[in-house]
């Protein structure tokens, strides 16, 4: 049998110092990527295992964070996990997943279980926005970002995508185009980007005089509650902005029951830029979701690195259209 | 400022005995999910943060898991996860999420980093079936689970769908509507998923005399390649088997433009149902994904704590037919 690879094979192999091969294991942050890459590489080939008392052990806390999700099979969610999985990898860290079906009791448990397991800090996308829940997610002690929810700097870090902006994205495109009456396909108010989006959709109609914006709401956010809302208009609008892209494939579908062309008679935009956006040729509202998912991981390691030294920030992303064919 | 909370205050408050709290940290798997469940909760309410000495950190390796996925957005890969996620909360085990982009340097340079954390086992799933890929993570001496391939069970554990039996199954489906002619549109032959369900297309039209099938290979698996294949054909066929949801789709609207009314004319299946699916209303085959995902930790977590009495086990699920408006 071979001998058990030491960190000075590694180094060798790698044409790098020991030093190096160590700030690989311990502080990738500090090493060029390309070199963490090569240095791992080797680490593979060699079958090397740093003694556990030389290495990451040694820390107060395991340099791994935890990624708390409502729904990791919703595309948006998985996004925002393909985006943290990425910066996670690049410094080093360990990203834990944690499915909390927007469940409170299983979200505190998850806590429970990183704050034992000693990790370095917490990503949390919450759902629901009931604010003694999150005050429960802050007294953990644990860095915390929240993801897809702004906060006040004061009670830490956040990444969010500015819904407001994305809504009046889509109504001013509309406009532009030429439409004077304009309805909102909205799911249930009590949803923030819902309300969100439709407050942007009334700042943008709210610029140009003559226009007319109504809003119809759903009982859920399909495919059949959007042909069903069109059912039932006496008539027609100009154009449709559906607060997402389910909504709007539903509201094609239902103008062509109508006999109504879109883009000809009725222009309708979309929003999320999901799978479907694609099949339906949707023009909609892009967000930078694994953008948000990576900067969330750069604001936690920050301030589990930085120390002291740390700044909490809300960062916002402005969303972005794409135009297909129905508007 | 309070005390800190002691696990004596945890046992009172939820009426179990210290031990019981004890093993919810060190085995939650002995204990009920119930308990467990109202035990993490209570942990939370009190911010009882066990001693790292007493916990955890004695064990020889950390109560986590890795998973690593080629594509944690494709929501097969997403469905997984979700399974797995789920399954290793009940089991009171962390599940590091590994992001590989199907890129064979990094998924080694992730194992080499969950070796490092000492992470008690691994599930992977693999895009590309380079044996010798394989055998290198078989030699990190980490239980591992292959996810979405099948292996000789010497080899180790394994989670699979039954590809061969999905394509049987739509295309028995197609003949007992009536289908004498049936077109397979396929993915590149390279794909093992894409030539098992071939195959098992192949077996269930054989069983009848006076069927033919054909094939047609597709550049990619998209609803635009499902389209053209549509548009180069001379002669329509009675039915047509799609080997994903996004082939189908494009076949559907191929058959459109040239006048064919799916189901009258042509009838369609497609494969994976995916969110497109249940837009165009596609009859598909559906695998068991999650499921897949959960069957992966318990295997792996049978390995890691049953030691020397574990047997590896091949699992592999049946897929079902999910029958909508096309078929």
């Amino acid at each position: 049998m071979r001998r058990p690879a030491r960190i000075q094979d590694v180094a060798a192999a790698a044409g790098v110092s020991v030093t190096t091969v160590s700030n690989v294991l311990n502080r990738p942050e500090r090493v060029n990527a390309r070199t963490v890459e090569r240095v791992r590489s080797i680490i593979a080939d060699l079958d090397y295992v740093p003694h556990p008392g030389a290495v990451g052990l040694r820390a107060a806390h395991a340099r791994s964070i935890g990624l708390v999700l409502p729904d990791i099979a919703n595309s948006f969610y998985a996004r925002i996990a393909k985006g943290a999985a990425d910066a996670a990898y690049r410094q080093g860290y360990a990203l834990s997943l944690c499915h909390s079906d927007d469940d409170p009791t299983r979200e505190q448990g998850y806590l429970s279980m990183l704050v034992e397991q000693r990790t370095s800090g917490v990503v949390v996308a919450p759902l629901s926005a009931d604010p003694g829940r999150l005050e429960r997610l802050r007294r953990r002690g644990v860095p915390l970002v929240l993801a897809d929810r702004a906060r006040p700097t004061e009670e830490g870090c956040s990444v969010s995508v500015d819904d407001v902006a994305g809504g009046a994205l889509a109504v001013r495109h509309l406009l532009e185009g030429g439409a004077r009456s304009v309805l909102v396909v909205n799911g249930a108010r009590g949803i923030r980007q819902c309300a969100d989006r439709y407050q942007g959709a009334r700042q943008a109609a709210r610029r140009l005089r003559g226009v007319t914006l109504e809003q119809v709401v759903t009982e859920r956010m399909t495919v059949e509650c959007g042909a069903e809302a069109v059912r039932r208009l006496e008539a027609l609008p100009d154009a449709v902005f559906c607060t997402n892209d389910f909504l709007a494939a539903g509201v094609c579908r239902g103008l062509a029951e109508r006999g109504a062309d879109v883009p000809g008679d009725v222009r309708v935009v979309g929003y999320g830029d999901l799978d479907v956006a694609g099949f339906a040729a949707l023009t909609t509202v892009r967000q930078p979701v694994e953008e948000l998912g990576a900067a969330a991981i750069e604001l936690l390691l920050d301030e589990v690195e930085a120390g002291a030294d740390h700044a909490h920030e809300a960062r916002v992303f402005a969303p972005g259209l794409v135009v297909r064919e129905t508007a």
